[in-house]
């Protein structure tokens, strides 16, 4: 039975974070004589309220059970995203509750698909807030990956844990809280590192802030119509490149080696695995596009670099159209949107340690059908990998591969052509925001009819969370007492 | 090691065989007075010399152990492919041997992709001998997934067993033996009959042998430009349609169903959920195209249940330009090229045993999330499925889905466009001969470049094997000592 009481009471506490946190866009709009302040203060009052009214009037139970942990995941970036909608709605930014939602909802799974048309014209504490759903959504998944699900679980997370020494304590509570605080100390940091690094590029304090939430979080909303290709400046586009591979590396990884350990990311196989997809896919894009466009050397390489690693990472910032590169180069840039970021990344998709793992177990199964009775592992290093632990990396990826063909099959049924139906699901589902087809990186979601923003809502959730999260709430036996 | 005598002693074997087979089409070719019967007759004694050569100067090892197994297998759709394409060279139908070859590919693994753009100038002995190619690459095929493989462990193949009684023996030789004979009956009779209710409907015994041929074996080849279509006559879609589903069965069930055991369908839990998926498919595809293109209703039923039996069973054959109905409809189709037959029947794809056991394993895992401690079996029926089995299965499933996508991008490399790409590898990968975009059911593959074609019969024989029977090959532990 799950005490309701005890998930309200988190929820509550949750929410009242977010009221203060809506605040923060108040000075921007003030300082920009904007007129939006007044719905962002509106919307913090009643957040808070609503928080401190769900807190007052519910009682801790001790601890988090499994199906307790489920409900406040779940309900957590609901409410979020319900609460977090106010200031578009309250300053008429975006006047429907459908689109708002979307665009609170790809805020906080740090997808970045938006629905807006004109960004800049949107009012800075706005645009502020519109950001920082992002870090704030990148600030909830790495405690999620690497404190809460690999205890519940979820899709072979048991692997993900993080290698923080924090205090050992049975109950999950005191463990998140310290894994969470450090964790949180190399995000910021990060954060503060690469705001000034584009400050010092030419971009002023908010546009740098807003753009440094969008890479840290993986989320990709900008603050420029042509997105970071607005700027025209290999510079910032180098460091986002480099700011996106930190975003898409585990966090844990980060903190190990502030810590003095420099050699940890080249001793992480997941980490160099990802760099070679980096380069495998760099390489084979560069060339297409080198010989097919005939573009100048260095600004291809550069294009390329920062496509792979946007889409790879699911950042899904854009400077180029990449629509208008060969087709073939296009098919490796949709395939990238599968894999996605490592595991305790704030990336979405698959995840890098769990497509090494799906090869190396197919690996195993070739193995032993030439030897029956041999036993094979399926290794990371030099860590065998469980076989239960294997099982729920086989099946993450299979209800990964069932939730896609629903989803486009529901977008077709709403009236979507094939590019924008593949591009669509597998942008949201894989939190990356550009799709293919009618939302590709010149386009956006406006035109996608009513069911299919909350589908494709669901779907941005159900990414983010790692599927089983979500998915388990439409099981009768989760409900049952 | 393997035993190199022992593979070149079978293989000869059943190019004798093949040889002697390539003669049936002589008659057809006298009565219709064309001028092929003689490049049938060198043909077949080339093939049958050739044959006669290796199992003269080879030597059978006793028996057949899993890599011998594994080398017969491939090797023997290779050879059987390259002396098939014979006929056609000799006869100047297809002067090409790429072309050749990848008809007969397509013939022997029962896909139906054909390079021809006008059939019905062929003579008719060639003619009948692309037809038996599927005739035969069936008879193969129930052998393969009812005797052999689940011997060999292949993709959870344990599971389908022919539960047919047989001379219980530890040797594999006679038990394959025995098998097949029981089965072949059973295959032989329903060409006959089919071929019977055909004429009786209006067709020739050429074609009605011919048709018969393509359904049994779930091939698609027609003697006909317009595929089925051509008959515009309900009476033989429905027969066919009956046909097809008999032919996407597991044949064991109709040898219990043929000795008195009649409620042995409805207790086959892989068979309703197949029957469930036809109906499911085609209430949404009729129910989109009805509302949508306005046809008389009852034409619009029978479309609709051709093409989803057609293409569910992997046959293939036409009677609707499925490319003209709503973009939603050919989603579906595109999904029904996934699926594939039962386990054990002539029908390609993944199939829905393995679909069935991939969705119960989703929910227990579910369910386990919710209860860890609890064991939660995944069942067939009263049947508990073997861990290992569903290991098994869940490798074939991604091995499905990574050579599907390595097959896309290479296709897109070549140059061919993304509905083009996305089709002719489903359709050559899952057995059933036309897809969507440039290979759909008006066109064919002749314009597909060189090297694409060798990589579509490479996909057709993997698919058509049970991916890890020629996977394997490519593997570096096969060739160890």
């Amino acid at each position: 039975m799950m005490r309701i009481s005890t998930v309200v009471h988190i929820l509550g506490f949750l929410l009242m974070f977010l009221g203060t946190a809506m605040v923060l866009g108040v000075p921007f709009s003030l300082y920009y004589g904007d007129s939006d302040g007044q719905a962002l203060v509106i919307s913090a009052i009643v957040t808070f309220l609503a928080g401190f009214a769900a807190f007052r009037f519910s009682k801790f139970g001790g601890d988090i059970r499994p199906k307790e942990g489920f409900a406040v995941v779940s309900l957590s970036w609901i409410f979020f995203s319900i609460f977090g909608s106010l200031p578009f709605l309250l300053s008429g930014a975006i006047p429907s509750f459908t689109d708002a939602f979307f665009e609170t909802m790809s805020g906080f799974t740090t997808t970045g698909a938006t629905i807006l048309t004109d960004i800049e014209v949107l009012p800075h504490g706005i645009l502020f807030w519109r950001s920082l759903t992002h870090w704030i959504g990148g600030m909830g998944i790495i405690v999620l990956s690497l404190a809460i699900l690999p205890f519940l679980g979820v899709g072979g997370m048991q692997l993900f844990k993080a290698e923080v020494p924090g205090p050992v304590a049975d109950r999950l509570t005191p463990r998140i809280t310290e894994t969470a605080k450090i964790l949180w100390g190399v995000y910021v940091l990060f954060t503060a590192v690469e705001t000034a690094l584009l400050m010092f590029g030419g971009m002023n304090l908010f546009d740098a802030l807003c753009h440094a939430f969008g890479t840290l979080a993986t989320g990709g909303y900008s603050t420029k119509n042509g997105s970071v290709g607005h700027y025209q400046s290999a510079y910032i586009d180098y460091v986002i490149i480099i700011f996106m591979i930190l975003a898409g590396t585990n966090f844990s990884l980060h903190y190990r080696f502030l810590r003095g350990n420099f050699k940890v990311y080249f001793r992480n196989h997941e980490f160099l695995f990802f760099l070679g997809i980096i380069g495998v896919a760099s390489l084979i894009i560069g060339t297409d596009t080198f010989f097919k466009t005939e573009e100048n050397l260095l600004k291809d390489i550069q294009d390329t670099l920062f496509q792979v690693v946007s889409i790879l990472t699911t950042t899904g910032f854009g400077t180029a159209n990449y629509e208008q590169w060969p087709f073939s180069s296009q098919i490796v840039l949709f395939f990238l949107m599968f894999i996605g970021g490592c595991a305790g990344s704030t990336g979405g998709g698959i995840k890098v340690v769990r497509l090494f793992v799906l090869v190396k177990f197919i690996y195993s199964e070739i193995v032993r059908l030439i030897h029956p009775h041999a036993v094979v592992p399926v290794r990371i290093g030099k860590t065998t990998v469980p076989r239960d632990v294997i099982t729920n990396i086989l099946g993450f990826f299979i209800l990964y591969v069932f939730l896609f063909a629903l989803g486009v099959f529901i977008m077709a049924e709403l009236g979507l052509d094939i590019d924008t139906a593949l591009g669509s699901v597998a942008a949201t589902l894989g939190n990356i925001g550009p799709g293919l087809g009618n939302v590709g990186p010149t386009d956006n979601y406006a035109h996608i009819p009513f069911l299919g923003k909350w589908v494709l809502s669901l779907l941005m959730m159900m990414g983010r969370l790692e599927l089983f999260t979500v998915v388990i709430l439409f099981s009768p036996s989760f409900w049952q007492k």
